[in-house]
């Protein structure tokens, strides 16, 4: 969800656009077909799936063995049992690389620090470092082209980024954010972005288009 | 061969290493036989190796289908074709995956910014502005536990990098470096990675124990 509204910002600037997912070994990863529709709705120029060999380095309930959390109270407080190890790192050292060989000048990510504050990869200064450090890491750089991450969404709550969607024509029937889903389809309307995405929506006084249990 | 140095200067230290090794397409693969031996001959803890897709970003020599230059009269001097885009990056950012799930506090990695003038992300102010954003990255740094990105090599010529290992005992004969073999254990001798190897041998003074042609 929150990719997709980073990507209709993007679009919104009437920017080219060369959308970039991401299988790592994710349960939810049906999210990957899911990008590739909300990629295609929006107009992308291009959408690439890059495989991404995390579960070989292990330590997450994304991506490992463990039960992903449910029903669970007080979201946000600690560094979840979800967090993957430097995955923003390794995402968007990835994207870093497409920009160079496409020779873009921006890097949107969908971060948003208010809501996953567990995350330490979701906060302001560590996206400032990570383009400090791209700017150094690149030819772009190193010539004087401008180089930066864009985060749209970084300060917004859960219902800000579905009201920013909703204004900019996304369909949130195309997304997916369920780590745990029942079926194709089917988020399972419990885990921790289940519970987040369906807070948003009631906050925003929106409806949810995703069919949930019960 | 400097990743096999950058290892023996770790394990000089006493740590328990764990080495990690990318497949990312190059043409050169068999460096990747090479790395587990040389990891298993200084007594690495461990050695994996994480499958990169970088095919799927494309833009270099290594990875794409451009004829690897040769015989180069005058390596250094700019960018070279056989930059990948953002290597660097995406290699430690994988590594610091790993090292937030093993605990580790140092990554150690064989840049060297002399020989390879042209590649920015051999650079000191490059890893220097990696730390800073890994610390940022990582529970690790958020908790205050220490975060370091080592690069023992990084002001050697090619010369001092093979005396260095030498003194630590590496055994060169284990090490792959060309860009372009001939056969499995048969470097080409003539390309960028051949002519710097062969070149800091004899400024070493040593004998490089590989099968040149001719």
């Amino acid at each position: 969800m929150d990719s997709a509204v980073a990507l209709a910002c993007a679009r919104a600037e009437g920017l080219a656009c060369h959308a970039l997912s991401f299988d790592y070994g994710q349960r939810h990863r049906m999210e990957l077909e899911a990008a590739r529709r909300v990629a295609g709705a929006l107009g992308a120029a291009s959408h690439a799936t890059a495989q991404i060999d995390l579960r070989a380095i292990g330590g997450s309930a994304l991506t490992g063995e463990a039960e992903v959390p449910k029903d669970r109270g007080r979201i946000g407080e600690g560094i979840p049992v979800t967090y993957v190890p430097a995955r923003n790192t390794v995402f968007l050292s990835f994207a870093l690389a497409l920009a160079e060989v496409r020779g873009a000048e921006d890097i949107f990510i969908g971060v948003n620090a208010l809501d996953y504050s567990g995350y330490p990869d979701c906060r302001p200064e560590y996206i400032a470092a990570f383009e400090r450090m791209a700017r150094l890491a690149t030819k772009a750089g190193v010539e004087g082209r401008p180089l930066s991450i864009r985060t749209p969404l970084i300060a917004l709550p859960k219902a800000g980024i579905i009201r920013k969607g909703l204004e900019l024509g996304v369909d949130f029937g195309l997304t997916h954010s369920c780590y745990d889903p029942l079926a194709p389809g089917r988020p399972c309307g419990r885990c921790d972005a289940c519970l987040l995405r369906r807070r948003g929506f009631a906050e925003a006084g929106a409806k949810d288009p995703l069919p949930y249990p019960g």
